[in-house]
């Protein structure tokens, strides 16, 4: 059966030429840790992982690799980040769109005193940046938001949130899951005071390795979530305070980041602006032509403008898991149906609880893909 | 030149035959996250990211895989059982032989009012655990203890610590980084809560992917230290209480478990004592040599019983990071320098704040590579 993968927005398929292969090429003839060994093989490893964090800086215009610390995936940096910084009396504002990575940690710190507002977004899941100045209080430190929904693709202004936050003097951090390597993400346009971002979306390196981005300032606020072995300061029973260690306990995910690594390269040479044309190409036409269908309806925007290739449909009247089944087993097209880790931006869209299918594209797909996806759903509808 | 990799102890090198492959396979050809997608791959990575939890409760002789953990590394794991479990007024013994994984966190934990003991050690590494009792007070709810030494070897005493913690009510939590893979390391045998794992070193998996097993009556009082998305509950902002979800949030690094997946079913066709055996008759050649060579001092047991693979060299009166810098220079030797993240250990040894040439054997290493080693340790220590 032929196979369309849709389903991007989770985990992009396939990883950038060359990714596999340069993971396998470390694991079977380089080795080594980093930082730990003084012989050649870790060198190496050590001088990847350097460069890694040098094309991190780049695609994200940020200036210091070592403030670039690596994790394993970007919930544990936006943890590390959240409870790293807020205390017991802070109050945050988050918009009504964020993923479960930023709300379930949030929830969590609430038991320590920490209290947030939600921005709610229009039913489109666009949000208006005025919105967050009524809700700004004498003890609101942090702005935390999602650059993109991961449920219906929309793209928060947050731009505009940024220049509001450094007016009012609050912190802000970007989670770039949904835009990183589809849009342009600045760290200093954004006026961000951190980046969290994940290695396997659409940054298409493996899965296991994320991170973030920190300002020089901002992480004298923020104290780390783990400490143990750094291959530094062993004499002492302390965590180093300097970067990248501070953040950086045990050993790293090295084949991770000779994935990662890979990928940059790849999306360095390709460029992000002819990814994010291709996927406007194929979203464009899959929007067009799903508008068309009865039986199904499109939540979110209705265009291309403001938002990325991830598209979410509701087969009205019908049960969605079982049309995302159908898809699946009957025509060989991989979505993702339910809540999408978000019930906050469900609940906004208005598709709480029942959910929707989400059809997100990467560029390697085709419009050939895209027009057997249609005729597929028109068949499912059929079916149900 | 010749080149003989002695740093297993940092992480094993080779890795088992086909763990390389097994990554590269699913990375270029499987894809697909787990518990997120309905369709097929996605199924496929979950089941076998499930028969890989089987693996190691089948390695460590636990009945319940669900209750089977995976982090990106072992300090990882150790800071979510610490800083999960112990609260204010709580008291831990630790041995004095501990990694900086092990004590950064309780030094960490000390700000919220966790206090530890130390039991002193021997100066050959040894533990007596009857010194146990004499820490013991009313407030002391743990013990973490390092099944053997990560910079001499030496094995602890830890089934009679575990009956010891049993007979008193105190829960035991193992740090199995250098034992799992060459002892037999039994979770029921060993009356553990408790049991850290990573999958890179004798395990012979890649980097980036660790754990913990933990016993159903006391993950009730181990709280998590990240949340996020669990591809579960997804209605609600609070996460799921139920294994393993409670502590795996965001997406696994899915690649890593396919490794480590291949990495345990080579373990175990070959067996765990055969790998062992090949490693005790390395270790004993080398201890059997060195004893015999002026200029080096062997630090910790003098003989093979009690130890693992892992031996520690005084360059006695010249610089160990010098004479490290030549056995890779000069010879291809690969070896581990300094203190090896375990300052206390070395404090015991005697060998701080100097530190230690670390050799540490793997089962892929040969006789003829012990003589070689020797030979250049004799060369070596003319040319310092």
């Amino acid at each position: 059966m032929k196979r369309v993968y849709l389903d991007n927005a989770a985990t992009s398929y396939p990883k950038a030429p060359g990714v596999a292969q340069a993971v396998y090429n470390y694991i079977e003839n380089i080795g080594g840790n980093v930082g730990r060994g003084t012989y050649k093989n870790a060198y190496s490893a050590g001088q990847m992982v350097y460069e890694t964090r040098e094309l991190i800086c780049n695609l994200f215009n940020f200036d210091n690799p070592l403030n670039c610390v690596f994790t394993s995936n970007i919930t544990q940096s936006l943890n590390i980040l959240l409870k790293g910084f807020l205390k017991n009396g802070d109050h945050v504002i988050v918009s009504s769109m964020e993923h479960n990575a930023v709300m379930r940690p949030l929830n969590s710190l609430k038991k320590s005193g920490v209290e947030f507002d939600r921005i709610i977004c229009r039913q489109d899941g666009t949000l208006n940046p005025e919105d967050i100045k009524e809700k700004i209080k004498p003890n609101t430190k942090l702005v935390v938001m999602t650059h993109a929904s991961n449920v219906c693709g929309t793209i928060l202004p947050v731009e505009e949130v940024g220049k509001i936050c450094r007016r009012h003097n609050i912190h802000f951090i970007l989670d770039s899951a949904q835009s990183a390597g589809f849009l342009d993400v600045d760290f200093k346009k954004l006026n961000l005071s951190a980046l969290a971002f994940t290695g396997h979306k659409g940054l298409l390196g493996p899965q296991g390795i994320g991170g973030f981005l920190i300002d020089s300032d901002f992480v004298k606020e923020v104290s780390t979530l783990s400490e143990g072995g750094t291959g530094s300061l062993s004499e002492s029973e302390l965590q180093p305070d300097y970067m990248p260690d501070k953040f950086e306990s045990g050993t790293l995910n090295i084949p991770g980041i000779y994935g990662l690594n890979a990928a940059l390269k790849y999306l360095s040479s390709t460029g992000i602006q002819n990814i994010r044309k291709i996927e406007q190409e194929l979203t464009e036409e899959f929007i067009k032509e799903v508008l068309n269908i009865k039986g199904v309806k499109l939540i979110g925007l209705r265009g291309i403008e403001g938002r990325t290739s991830v598209v979410s449909l509701d087969f009205v009247g019908n049960d969605n898991a079982e049309a995302s089944y159908i898809l699946d087993n009957e025509f060989g097209i991989m979505t993702r149906v339910g809540l999408h880790c978000a019930p906050s931006a469900h609940k906004t869209l208005g598709t709480f609880p029942e959910g929707t299918v989400r059809f997100s594209f990467g560029h390697f797909n085709t419009m050939d893909e895209v027009k057997y996806t249609v005729e597929s759903i028109y068949k499912t509808i059929k079916m149900l």
